[in-house]
């Protein structure tokens, strides 16, 4: 039998209790009887906070999703040429991606069995074509390549980017870790400008 | 009531029905009952083919990991400067992902609750420990730029690469698919191509 403790939750802190236990579990695996376990407090604890558990997914998706479009109204993302745009989008989306990390994390994995799903879903569609949007004007210009495909070019800087979220962990001395094992752990001074060099520069030294 | 079909399957054939299911539902969450189910075959019939659920795993990794490490053997990847062997090894790289579609999303699936998953993961940081050795090759040469970190460069690029598995869909007349919506269909001439100028040489303009 739980032994419930006294439910001493704000609706936020039951969010970061209840991200954990969506992203261990998954979403579709995760019962209103997981949650009450894992925050130590009985099921109608938690309805006194959420309607129910597709809340809780909407109001964690929601604060991830904010937090990427916020970054487009962001004086960077609206002055400049389209390249530097494009590139400040790309920077301050990585440093979204790791303040927000475990928001953003159940954000990408969400797979549209809910209506809550399904609008998270429409929503990330609608954060890509504006940063395709940018990569074409940048194209325009003259600034980025024009021989490869805007779709496919967003695609894949999407692919790099939100990678991160299965190997990045946090580290207290601001360390970036692997995921464990033989890789052990590693010091990246500035990661959202790695990310900016690989994405726009390329590994190429310069010249080359 | 389940009505049995003959049993036609050979080892290789009831290997496509479960690798779908087990990319549908996940590892953990098939039973042989979902397999048999699947299969439209017994239980009885599968353990005929195969020891169990955990040895139809294994093959399937198996040719995912089979198909990743012959590329280090191939010409391309043993002769030649290490950045030549390098790009070539990401666009086969590519090229299997697209070939061996289903298996290698089961691979970068696998979690580690399994000593098959377990050796799976091991195999696929051996994988990526071989080609971090040759872009560690690469910088030395000068050919590739020092300031990024080898391992996060690493982790980078298999994001870019690996996230083919999410959105690439095969297309009867080779054109790439974008995963339904709005995004449509698209066509792309050369996508490992695309990803080698993309990783190596990076969006902006020659000369930029």
């Amino acid at each position: 039998m739980t032994t419930a403790k006294r439910d001493t939750y704000t609706p936020e802190t039951l969010l970061t209790v209840a991200v954990r236990v969506f992203n261990e579990r998954g979403y579709d695996g995760t019962s209103m009887e997981h949650l009450s376990r894992a925050a130590g407090i009985s099921k109608s604890s938690i309805y006194h906070h959420v309607a129910g558990k597709e809340e809780l997914l909407r109001r964690a998706v929601s604060r991830a999703i904010d937090g990427l479009f916020r970054i487009l109204d962001e004086p960077g993302a609206v002055r400049g040429r389209a390249v530097e745009r494009v590139e400040y989008v790309t920077r301050r989306t990585v440093e979204v991606l790791m303040a927000e990390l475990p928001y953003v994390t159940l954000l990408l994995r969400v797979r549209g069995n809910t209506k809550t799903e399904r609008w998270a879903l429409e929503r990330r569609r609608e954060f890509d074509q504006r940063v395709s949007a940018l990569l074409k004007a940048a194209v325009a210009d003259g600034d980025l390549r024009a021989d490869v495909d805007i779709r496919l070019a967003t695609r894949l800087l999407f692919g790099m980017v939100n990678s991160l979220v299965e190997w990045y962990r946090p580290h207290p001395e601001g360390a970036v870790t692997g995921p464990g094992g033989a890789d052990g752990a590693w010091a990246v001074d500035d990661l959202p400008g790695t990310v900016v060099r690989l994405a726009f520069e390329g590994m190429r030294s310069a010249g080359r």
